[in-house]
């Protein structure tokens, strides 16, 4: 099997390990690439020097191809996407910002583009940009999610409807039949976030890493909706900031309370009270920490299943 | 193609018309019936003695199983159901309550029962009472919803993985290929509501259908939290309520700025500004308003087409 997906990136499979902050070190992105995925690194918590550090290290540990995630909104992503040109990186995915900016940029020095989009109206924007895919974001997906709260359902379809352009489903998937409905809604590739989190390569703390074995339906929840919406794991700052939000609180104190590197201090140095634990709802099917190779493994042995019951067991009206 | 839904109701087709308040009368459910769906009576929106006469009238439409669908929390119920025992409805959709209370008792007068969730938690419920079906609606669906926010995508999975029962999909879907897609993630059939709010036959406004082919991702949202979920267009009453809840409104000013009669306004009267318009996310992909029967056909044949191109053009790993 191959599609539009693993030619673009010369990868085997059709997966794609989200660039997440704090969880996507180089161990987890050589991890995935050399299973035959596309690893990517999160540059969204790491300064530029350390991206580049980063970068080395993974090059060392694969010769397959992998990528870095941007977020275009950080005041120097100038100096990382100097970085990401001058160690040859061969692949970005870009989120929160206008595709235009940059996707130039990157084709001139041979870099691939996938942009991140949460509503179809930003489609055209991405077409005119000339970005080389699109990764098609739903409410489901942890982290910073759109305003709109649409569904991988709808989203996909929505994308799907507007463009030819190669489309990547994140949110809401975690293993092979997901892929399958993904691919059947429109896609050609999945992003996993949430999956990866809890595998033995990722950076995330081994407390954050159990919080998301525990996580029920409902233990996700989208919020900070004032500021950027994100999904967390309710915690006790998730509680913190509900109860504010249900008093009436304004803009100014809700950034207050949010402080400074929480993120970090939930998802890297594991506490999970007070910290922000970004992570999708997915987390509720997910049970297990294995390794990146076996995420991907079982992905595409469940794909193949829930293929076969289709063409064995499936017939039309 | 048969399965255990197209047996349990004896029906042609594996596609339920949700029972949705001011939108689903006689002249609907009958043309979704005759069509080879099944339709269901939305009694949440029927006084008792109403719903006999719109029961008599489906009768006399369509020699084909319909149902009934009731929300438990009214407190007209006791009288709801001793209607539909009287008038011999074949099936019941329940929801918005507890499973136990009258499963044994429709079983033991010969009617079938499918019950609503929302939560996988609520499985085991189901299955100690008995049902027949469960209704499985995730959060892109329209009007009322569970709190936890779990979509499709999700939700589907998690209750085919801890369940036998027969699985309806609800939320999201709108046409044949994202009935493919929930089949392979667990389901039985589908549940359409928004779909069908745009038919020739359905008696919501024709102010409110227009809303619906005008809505875009983004256009619908579940607010009223405080209160009970519910997804709705947003419209001058949806930006009320916001503004409210963004002030630190409590429960009971709530409670009087929804006040009384504001669903029936919308949908029904046709009052766009200040009505309550329930309606799901998947709006944003409904472009017409077409017969009922058009709807079925539409959706099988797409159904047909998306499995055709599975199983000649999808290739496993």
């Amino acid at each position: 099997m191959t599609n539009k997906i693993i030619k673009l990136f010369n990868i085997e499979y059709p997966i794609i390990q989200g660039g997440m902050i704090w969880c996507s070190e180089w161990q987890l992105v050589a991890a995935v690439s050399n299973a035959g995925g596309l690893g990517l690194l999160g540059s969204g918590s790491m300064k530029p020097e350390v991206l580049r550090q980063q970068i080395r290290k993974t090059k060392k540990a694969t010769n397959k191809t992998f990528g870095v995630n941007i977020p275009l909104l950080y005041p120097h992503t100038e100096e990382t996407i100097k970085i990401i040109i001058d160690e040859k990186v061969p692949v970005v995915f870009t989120s929160a910002g206008n595709p235009k900016t940059y996707t130039k940029f990157f084709h001139d020095n041979g870099v691939k583009v996938a942009h991140v989009i949460a509503n179809s109206k930003f489609v055209s924007k991405c077409e005119q940009a000339g970005v080389d895919a699109i990764v098609a974001e739903g409410f489901e997906a942890g982290g910073h999610n759109g305003r709109e709260e649409t569904s991988s359902m709808v989203l996909i379809q929505a994308v799907r409807q507007i463009t030819n352009l190669p489309i990547i489903a994140a949110g809401g998937i975690s293993n092979g039949q997901a892929m399958l409905a993904s691919f059947i809604l429109g896609a050609d590739a999945v992003q996993m976030g949430s999956r990866f989190v809890a595998s033995t390569e990722s950076s995330a703390h081994i407390n954050f890493k159990n919080e998301v074995l525990k996580a029920n339906e409902g233990s996700t929840k989208l919020t900070l909706k004032q500021l950027t919406p994100v999904r967390l794991i309710k915690n006790s700052f998730f509680n913190e900031v509900e109860e504010a939000q249900l008093n009436g609180v304004n803009k100014e104190d809700l950034q207050n309370l949010l402080g400074k590197g929480r993120a970090k201090s939930g998802m890297y140095n594991g506490d999970i009270n007070d910290g922000e634990l970004e992570i999708g709802q997915v987390s509720s099917l997910i049970k297990n920490i294995i390794s990146a190779e076996e995420i991907i493994k079982n992905t595409i042995n469940e794909y193949n299943i829930a293929l076969q019951r289709v063409k064995k067991e499936f017939s039309g009206f």
